[in-house]
């Protein structure tokens, strides 16, 4: 009889336990959790806050008397792990509640440990109105805090995922709410001109927005909390939310001495087992490979958690098999937006050296939502990332409606190696209510397709940043769209004049084309360019990205 | 010059047109269209009829006017195209407005005439009162046939998608409706089990639905038809909609000696070349392979059609694109319910011969849309079909919400010829508000990987039309659950108490577990077969299923 003992009771231990004891009905399974709770849905927690949950027990998915009935598995809550003895392959464990030391011998340990928030050394970040948000006892106090002392403002820390999940919430609950972001955008795994959407969005939702910024001090007085900017600036604070990160809580595998990567990250090989033959480490607490790249990182995701737990617990019962990566794939709901994306995005990109136009290409749509002549259609902004051989590298899609959906094709596209081409040919399911007979995924890769093989030559809003004053900027939108705003020094002849208009134009210079989206556009560089025009650019996105980002 | 000529002006037509110019400035054009219209949403008709889409104009997507203007495409509309002369490489035309006959000469020919509906020698099927939907005048005529006439009860002939899709449109005018089906369900793209979760659904919304019957006669008299089935029973109807299918429109394809398959499809190949190589093929109209199975087959989809004409238009443009066959990915609205599909069904695999535990596997499940613990979470229905070797084969998903995103991405597995395994591993987008950490492609793919490795045996609720009386089938849901109703002959151990209470069954014997929809089956399953009980099976869906099926 095997003697597995799992660290952690959440999201992977529990998944390895249920998984476990489904594999191996004899073993003895016993899962420690330093909290009073396991299984719990930590990306829940906001809702609750908010009250879009209303019940706190819709939180608890299973319970310790749960999980020792259904899968007689031994649940030990408020029993911290203190150390690993892996020579004697022991743990010695705190029985918090009885106050009580002891040790457990183990066949397999299977650590889940997690992450923890980042909560550096500010000067008053320890002061009674800051919280952060991971587990059952936070979400307890702030919502007791929340209902008691009734916060009319509320200052965010991190415009990260949960970070604005939180501005909604505490919105939600009637607060003016401000979010401080120290990069200039918030979403870190989205970019620039697609956080730009989110930025607009959150600014009508009347939150304030303080980007480039980041937090010099709190100073804690009588309830009220002064969030003092590096810039100077001082906000107001009946709550601070701090939600600037995470780090793995790998510090009972560091002190046993299994490898830990740079950023404290538990290494484990592809079937997740640690430097130590007889134990795994699966979670937010692991170095995973990044599914696109190759290289090593820390995804700390719920998605990848559990099949890591049920891949793990499959390993430890004799079958062999391996986690091949994670891709990233994420999906948040901020106010009405949805922001979700897959891969690699543009930035990391360019960290890494890569060149745009040289390494890999972009493209941005505004397809609607379903078909536009059926109710209810609405753009979303799709941005596709893909390499010289056409393979697709990463997408992000804000929006309003089926946006998540487009995201999850093409993570999964991603997931066979997937390339531009193939996704002009996916089949997807078309009816007026659900999509249009071009899917906005097939038409990212349209337009990926006809940039690869020179039908169109793109050009970004990023490189208006240091366009040539030569350059003959053509708005081919009818007179009554330029009317509601155009880029600055550009010149108008609606696409359908150009064919008679286009002998107003220079053949000798460089023009950049927009419209709206950027499907005239197309047209219009398609009819110049067979005309003798050889230097006609298309601006991807149109009107609708630049004046996201510019205006 | 190259002059193309294209027959037929809608979905394949029009795209084939557009993309053409795109990539070939120079070419004359020239589009044939025998009705009044080009690039209307046909898709869009039977929500016009029920008011969901308010304005007429919104079903013109495209108008000659405009494809001249944008692509400077000759758009002759009322012009029939009536015969090819392949020798001399000439059309006839007959200019129908102007009562005019005429020859135009092209160098290539583009075919995408669509189809029609069917109209069988049934007894009174010209009755005034009898309609057909297909294009802008008959929706005229419908329209207002229903505004001025106010019918109070409709007859739809037909449970495909446009016939249901027709049943929701007039039943939302206020009529009280009925639907003949021939066949024992509707939606033939899904199967049995999933087509009685729509009966359900349309019996709820006050649907009468009569199945396994065909019309016999239609007997007209001032404004009432009398519609007689086959079994003798008689539906009045004062307007009836006919919807019983389609046929490719090839005549002047087969007039001209181009090779026609069985079923009047015109046969093309990879290219989209007819048998002749100056003449294209594309859309209703043509013959494709089943993306799966290899076959040739015949799938009328606007999807396929729009993408047909771009590849089309790529191959006379001198790139070599090959169309590489339909899987007939499809979805449909049905008053609240979403019906989803991709892929083959099992009736068709069993038409082919195909068994059951030999050939191929399914699995049912009903996980919910979101996390259960976010509101609005609502369960769908889940059917995979897969090879022994794990391939996907087809799925099948009814529910409310998030249905037609989880055969979107099966869809694309399929494409890649993704497996079991492959869907036990994609890593999708999850917050609480859009799925859950294991999304239900993953696990339906946990599912199909346990079926496949042994783990789990299912069994199927058609399994029980010949079970064994010897066979004990228990049911381990809680006895408050089976107040609510429960499988004949079953006895009831609830999974919580198995362990302890397993003495009490019987293990030379074959045993079937259930639950409400499988997952505490399994986990009973695994106990039992672990326990030395060796012939142990988990109904597919649970009582969810059976009971949509024989309650
Ligand atoms: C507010 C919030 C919202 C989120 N929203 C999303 C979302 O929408 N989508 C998404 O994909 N992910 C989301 N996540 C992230 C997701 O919850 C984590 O990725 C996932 O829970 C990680 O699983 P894990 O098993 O590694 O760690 P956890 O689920 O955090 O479990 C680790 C457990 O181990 C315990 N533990 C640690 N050390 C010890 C020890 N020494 N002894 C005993 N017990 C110990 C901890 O107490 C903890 O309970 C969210 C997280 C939070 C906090
Ligand atoms: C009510 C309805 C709802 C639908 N809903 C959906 C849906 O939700 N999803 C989906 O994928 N598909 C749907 N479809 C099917 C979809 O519309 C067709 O698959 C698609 O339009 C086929 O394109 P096509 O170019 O082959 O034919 P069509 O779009 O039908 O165009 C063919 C045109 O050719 C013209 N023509 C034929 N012969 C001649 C000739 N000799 N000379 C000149 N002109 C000629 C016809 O008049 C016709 O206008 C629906 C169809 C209908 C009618
Ligand atoms: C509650 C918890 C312990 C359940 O773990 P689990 O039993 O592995 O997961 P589920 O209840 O989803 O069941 C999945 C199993 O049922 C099987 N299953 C699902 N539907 C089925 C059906 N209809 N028929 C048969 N089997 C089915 C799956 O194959 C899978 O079994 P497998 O892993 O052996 O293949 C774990 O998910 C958990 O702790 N969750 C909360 C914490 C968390 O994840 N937090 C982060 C997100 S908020
Ligand atoms: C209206 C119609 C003629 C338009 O054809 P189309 O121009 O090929 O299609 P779209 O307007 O969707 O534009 C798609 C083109 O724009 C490009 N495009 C789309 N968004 C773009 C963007 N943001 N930037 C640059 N290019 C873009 C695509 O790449 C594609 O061009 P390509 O085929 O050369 O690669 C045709 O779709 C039609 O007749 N539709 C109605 C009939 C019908 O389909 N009925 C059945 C369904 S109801």
């Amino acid at each position: 009889m095997k003697k597995i003992l799992i660290v952690g009771g959440v999201a992977g231990g529990a998944s390895t336990a249920a998984r476990m004891r489904r594999m191996d009905e004899s073993a003895e399974i016993i899962m420690f959790e330093r909290g009073e709770y396991i299984s719990f849905a930590n990306c829940g927690l906001p809702y609750y806050i908010g009250g879009a949950i209303e019940e706190r027990s819709a939180l608890l998915v299973q319970t310790p008397e749960g999980m020792k009935e259904r899968f007689n598995i031994d649940v030990r809550v408020q029993n911290e792990v203190l150390s690993i003895d892996r020579e004697k392959k022991t743990i010695s464990v705190n029985d918090i509640a009885n106050n009580r030391k002891y040790d457990e011998s183990y066949d397999v340990l299977v650590l889940s440990p997690g992450s923890t928030p980042l909560k550096p050394p500010i000067p008053g970040i320890d002061s009674p109105n800051i919280f952060t948000l991971w587990n059952i006892p936070d979400v307890d106090r702030i919502k007791s805090y929340v209902d008691h002392t009734k916060p009319q403002k509320a200052v965010v820390i991190g415009g990260g995922f949960i970070g604005l999940e939180m501005a909604e919430n505490l919105h939600d609950r009637g607060m003016e709410v401000s979010v401080v972001e120290m990069a200039d955008q918030v979403m870190a795994p989205v970019d620039f001109e697609m956080a730009q959407i989110v930025h607009r969005h959150m600014k009508q939702k009347k939150v304030n927005l303080y980007l480039g910024d980041g937090v010099q001090s709190f100073e804690y007085h009588n309830g009220l909390t002064k969030v003092k900017l590096q810039s100077g600036k001082i906000v107001e604070a009946d709550i601070v939310m701090l939600s600037i990160g995470v780090r793995p809580q790998s510090e009972l595998a560091k002190a046993a001495g299994l490898e830990i990567n740079g950023r404290g990250g538990i290494v484990v090989s592809d079937t997740l087992v640690t430097s130590d033959p007889s134990i795994y480490a699966i979670g937010d607490a692991v170095e995973v490979v990044d599914f696109i790249g190759g290289q090593k990182t820390m995804i700390p995701l719920a998605g990848p958690a559990n099949k890591q737990g049920r891949i793990c617990a499959d390993n430890i019962a004799g079958k062999n098999v391996s986690y091949k990566g994670t891709q990233g794939t994420s999906v948040a709901k901020v106010f009405d937006l949805t922001v979700s994306s897959t891969g690699v995005n543009e930035k990391s990109l360019k960290r890494d050296g890569k060149v745009y136009g040289k390494d890999y290409y972009t493209t941005i749509i505004h397809p609607n939502s379903h078909a536009g002549y059926y109710p209810g259609a609405i753009p979303m902004t799709l941005k596709l990332i893909f390499g010289m051989d056409g393979k697709v590298l990463g997408a992000q899609n804000v929006g309003y409606d089926g946006v998540e959906k487009r995201i999850d094709v093409i993570a999964t596209a991603i997931r066979f190696g997937g390339t531009v081409y193939d996704l002009t040919e996916l089949e997807l399911a078309y009816a007026p209510p659900y999509s249009s007979a071009k899917d906005p995924v097939n038409m990212a890769g349209f337009v990926g397709e006809n940039i690869l093989k020179g039908i169109t030559k793109p050009f970004q809003w990023h490189e208006f940043e240091n366009i040539d004053s030569d350059v003959i900027i053509l708005d081919v939108r009818t007179p009554l769209e330029r009317e509601m705003g155009y880029i600055e020094n550009s010149i108008n002849i609606p696409v359908d004049d150009l064919r008679e208009r286009m002998v107003e134009l220079d053949k000798s210079k460089k023009i950049v084309v927009y419209c709206a989206v950027g499907i005239r556009g197309y047209a219009a560089q398609r009819i110049l360019e067979q005309n003798g025009f050889d230097k006609v650019y298309n601006l991807m996105g149109g009107y609708t990205t630049y004046s996201v980002v510019f205006c």
